[in-house]
């Protein structure tokens, strides 16, 4: 028997409390920075550095991509942009990269900047970014600026390049940047290990370098002076790319090179390409492309088959562990080549039901209320000034102060449409508060308004009905057609799978879980049936009323949150990321009634009845969220708006009992 | 329709973010201090101080009532004096306290101290207590250190006494302490608003004052210095303390008066309590119990009636918010006459699925292993130390530093049952590991062992099978006797109503949740097989396995907690009580595998054949915890034990592929 215990010692990795370094492991010691992540379903992947994330991946043999884009030269070119990462960060990007124009004020505050599109990218979007960085003719100071700021916004990549000089007359300076190896090294010397540095690789040789073989020293002068992985300039031939990296590993370069993959799109922007970078189109290419210059589908149908069959060569060479697209911000070739490569993530795994922030400083964040559900980058934006952020429990972390709302207009915050799109689906003129519910209506149904357009967005979502939302569709026209305008809702769950494709999320083999929650405004007619109904419905039905003024009444206990979608999973804590919090929603509410006028009111000239309308809807309406917390039941939040207009319908079946309603009234206002 | 919002407007109560006191509640500061108690299912009966609680429940017209003990004069009185706490403890005082007795040391460490027993009270019975404490003869610095004492040791609340001076000697002294006022002072000078201050009230006159009205004068004085409430001696007819109290309140004492109850449980305590209390028996009692005096049976019994009678005449008065009851340290008198004025709590909600602990610096807990499930007073032991206790999410804390086992063989963690009676259960005479089986199963089934005993306890079990338990009674006892030991498991409950009698807890209207959980002791031959039994049920279960040595296997991910018991309640967030930590795990083999010494073999002679038995088993078999993630279906956990038998009774099945089973025993021990 001893010799058993003796078999199964010896197969084991032995983990004994009594040595020195399995001691701090687990648990000898008090110290506050647990080794264990304290964020259980958000794992490793959200905490670990680029290099981390690269280093396990090409362990596991798990291929990846990331895409590159440039800053947009407009506002709205910015907005749209946005837009643009979050759609392709649902397909899976490892990381996404970001270019440097020294001429367009790349460190600048403006919403165009590379700096603020980066920082959008990380912080409102949710994916890793690499921020380039060029140094020629840039002093060190500058620089650390630069570096210092990118830090501060929570962007932990940089691309260290060169640049090329302006003008002609550039030299060489003294103790100046000169080469992307002085500035590694100045990054390593003023930021330490902070940044991930990613530093290019010429495939065919710099254009500039003296040779290919002093090009490949300089690259590994820059790994020396601490880059951490290379990407490559754009090249038309695996075997060029692959030629480049036995070439690299044959001076010792050992890091991961990864290729740039440009998918021919068309041949304007290829020809202008090309001679920017130097790089001859080979023959074979040029003989397809050129028969077919003027058909922009042709090509860019050829250019998505070339790509494909590149990568796939590099893919199978066993050199490459992950894909990087020069996207040129365009979405079609580059996600057609990764659909073909089997690359594109076509159903992404929600980590949590809310897009979380690459902030590090959000890193542990895994609750939010729900009131934002609809603006998650509103929610960012207002939360950006806290130093914790809520992890496990809402009520662990300190009250919350929510940033106020005068930036609020912030460009990233605005609606995708036009002024002209706006007035097309709310109404060129607005006759009453019943025309508003139809806007709420065509909405909802996704039907055409009585001008014939359809409603693609209203100010509290700035995107169609969500999937999820659909499936309470029918009910939702219903109260919405009667002045129940209904913002924000989702159904109950009780137990479906994490894996379901439309409300799972979270790791495999769990199970999630939803309260019913409906959000409304309406009128204060409404409010006063709504109050004497809710009577019926204690404790099942959680509510919260207010209105623009502040007013409020709840039968929250204690002022608590209430957990409204939580998820359990195999060998995890419970995660509960969205909380309805009765103090939140004091605040939320200040931006949902501000909505009306920023983005509807506005659309009117000044004193005309549509103004009017929305206006005394700002002031008089009431905003109203319910919580059914009786989630294995089916939903009562419908019984109850029922009910309200059951009563609003036959008031005379209240008078019997008149003193007895008012009474009810007065006891269901006590906080 | 302006009118009709002013109309819900007059009958709210304006709660406006706007003004300056309702932003600090809503969140306007971002003080770690949030006004939001942290801890959702505890609520403010656990955060509150004793008065704030009276007056909460005075204003509800909930009677309470509370429960006065002495300290025992034995270690094992002590121990029995604990069981008491836990059985009394259930039927829901609002508060017990503890009597000081100058001549027994009360202050000090001994077990048997009031001291000692009220902090036992507080700390691992998780009752509001109050500590007596008299002055009479006392240095001011004797007094401040007893009361420094008592705030280390979590004790928040002293009945302030001056005490019966010793000696007849006694003359008031300058400075000194001549009065319970004096002591009231003093707290208050010396220890602030710190404690709950309890002061005693004679409905007849203090035995030595010098009329009635001047001892009430003195009774405002203790008042005034600052004391909170009055909890009166004992008395025979209601009308007593009904007038006391009149007079009490006409000479301005506001402060609630809880008439001390005494139901007469013997001829001779009652002669020998009212001769101590100077107290005289009303005529019509002693004309009932003077015939009947050698009946104990029949006196007891007048004793609850009469008690019963004057408790509802106090209690109809309106006058009187709760009962306090001298129980003389027996139950069942008092118990009898609290379940006749229906105030005993027959069913007693547990609030959390383990008993909360009354120490202020736990308030916050919420969170524990499943570990110490059957030893709950050792947890507290040993986390006494913390400064922070799990709140929310295990994984929130520290890394968990658990007091070392020198103290272990604390009298509160002794066994309740003598050598004797132990030997008796666990076998005089060992003879093979199979007799230990036997034990096991003789527990689990309640059926007599081979001597005829019933098997009340087992080393890490001091009760009898849990009500939960008994519903895997079948199961249990089919694989304890193939020597897989169980000591904790719980059934797997998918969102039974939180009002179940059996698995139910915390706040009416919710629903409780549990993955199965078996932890057992067996052979490493069994491990083995069980090893490659798990390969088929991965990621469904997870597992740890260790040995007295340390050696251990677990595919917990990245060590994290597996919350086991969990709850989902109205306008809350998520509870999670219980969790499985791989962490914890490794302290609580210490502990589970020394008690397989301490309290077992230590009871033969050393070299002993039964003392050798059991020593093998603790150096050699393995400690295993089993969770099934999948809650929503059926337990198969079964299944895998088993499998596991199935596989040793037919080893040659796995012959075929004899490479392939030890390749994955392998892969099966990666941590």
């Amino acid at each position: 028997m001893v010799n058993q215990v003796q078999r199964v010692e010896d197969t084991w990795r032995t983990c004994s409390k009594s040595d020195s370094s399995g001691a701090s492991n687990s648990g000898g010691e008090s110290s506050k920075e647990s080794s264990r992540s304290s964020t259980p379903v958000l794992d490793t992947d959200r905490t670990d550095r680029l290099r981390d994330k690269m280093r396990r991946r090409t362990e596991s043999g798990d291929h990846w991509f990331s895409l590159e884009f440039f800053p947009p030269r407009t506002a709205s070119g910015a907005v749209n942009l946005i837009s643009r990462f979050d759609r392709m960060g649902s397909g899976g990007p490892l990381f996404i990269d970001v270019t440097w124009h020294p001429a367009g004020d790349p460190g600048s505050d403006k919403e165009t900047s590379s700096m603020m599109i980066a920082s959008t990218a990380v912080n409102y979007c949710g994916l890793e970014s690499i921020l380039h960085l060029t140094c020629c003719n840039q002093t060190k100071a500058k620089i650390t600026g630069y570096l210092s700021k990118a830090k501060r916004l929570g962007l932990k990549n940089i691309m260290a390049l060169r640049g090329d000089p302006m003008g002609a007359d550039w030299e060489e300076e003294e103790a100046g940047f000169n080469y992307a190896t002085d500035l590694v090294k100045h990054i390593r010397c003023e930021f330490d290990d902070y940044f991930d540095i990613c530093v290019a690789g010429y495939p065919t040789g710099h254009p500039e370098a003296e040779s290919y073989d002093e090009d490949l020293r300089h690259l590994k002068e820059k790994m020396d002076a601490g880059a951490d992985f290379i990407i490559t300039q754009l090249f038309f031939r695996a075997d060029t790319f692959l030629k480049f990296v036995r070439d690299c590993r044959a001076i010792g370069i050992t890091c991961p090179i990864l290729p740039g993959i440009f998918p021919i799109q068309g041949y304007q922007s290829l020809r202008q390409l090309v001679k920017l970078s130097k790089l001859e189109v080979p023959d074979e290419i040029m003989r397809v492309i050129e028969p077919i210059k003027d058909n922009d589908a042709a090509i860019r149908n050829y250019g998505i088959e070339q790509a494909v069959g590149m990568c796939r060569v590099l893919l199978e060479s066993g050199e490459v562990p992950g894909l990087h697209f020069y996207t040129l911000n365009r979405e079609v070739a580059t996600m057609e080549v990764l659909r073909q490569l089997g690359l594109w993530n076509e159903d992404p795994r929600r980590t949590l039901p809310w897009a979380v922030s690459a902030h590090p400083k959000r890193k542990v964040e895994d609750v939010r209320p729900i009131f934002w559900a609809s603006r998650p980058k509103s929610y960012i934006y207002r939360t950006q000034d806290w130093d914790d952020f809520p992890n496990g429990r809402w009520g662990n972390s300190s009250s919350p102060a929510f940033g106020e709302l005068n930036d609020y207009y912030l460009f990233y915050l605005k609606s995708k449409s036009s002024k002209d799109a706006l007035l097309k689906m709310w109404g060129e003129e607005l006759t009453s508060e019943q025309s508003v519910y139809e806007v709420f209506t065509s909405y909802i149904t996704a039907q055409p308004n009585v001008a014939g357009h359809k409603v693609m967005c209203l100010p509290w979502n700035d995107d169609p009905l969500a999937p999820e939302t659909n499936l309470l569709k029918n009910e939702l026209d219903k109260v919405n057609r009667r002045g129940v305008l209904t913002i924000n809702s989702q159904p109950s769950i009780n137990g479906k799978p994490s894996s379901d494709p439309i409300v799972g999320w979270g790791p495999p083999g769990g199970y999630v879980f939803q309260k019913a929650y409906l959000e409304f405004f309406t009128s204060s007619e409404n409010v006063t049936a709504l109050l004497k109904v809710l009577k019926k419905y204690e404790p099942r039905v959680n509510y919260h009323i207010v209105n623009v003024h502040g007013q409020n009444t709840t039968n929250a206990h204690d002022m608590q949150p209430n957990a409204v979608t939580w998820g359990i999973f195999p060998g995890r804590e419970i995660v509960q990321p969205t909380v309805v919090d009765p103090v939140s929603f004091l605040y939320w509410k200040d931006e949902a009634f501000a909505l009306w006028i920023e983005q509807w009111a506005k659309l009117y000239e000044d004193e005309s009845p549509s103004r009017m309308i929305i206006k005394y809807i700002h002031d008089n309406y009431f905003l109203v969220n319910l919580v059914d917390n009786d989630f294995p039941l089916d939903n009562c939040l419908w019984q109850v708006i029922d009910d309200m207009f059951e009563l609003l319908d036959n008031p005379q079946e209240e008078q019997p009992s008149k003193n007895q309603a008012v009474r009810s009234t007065e006891l269901s206002v006590e906080l």
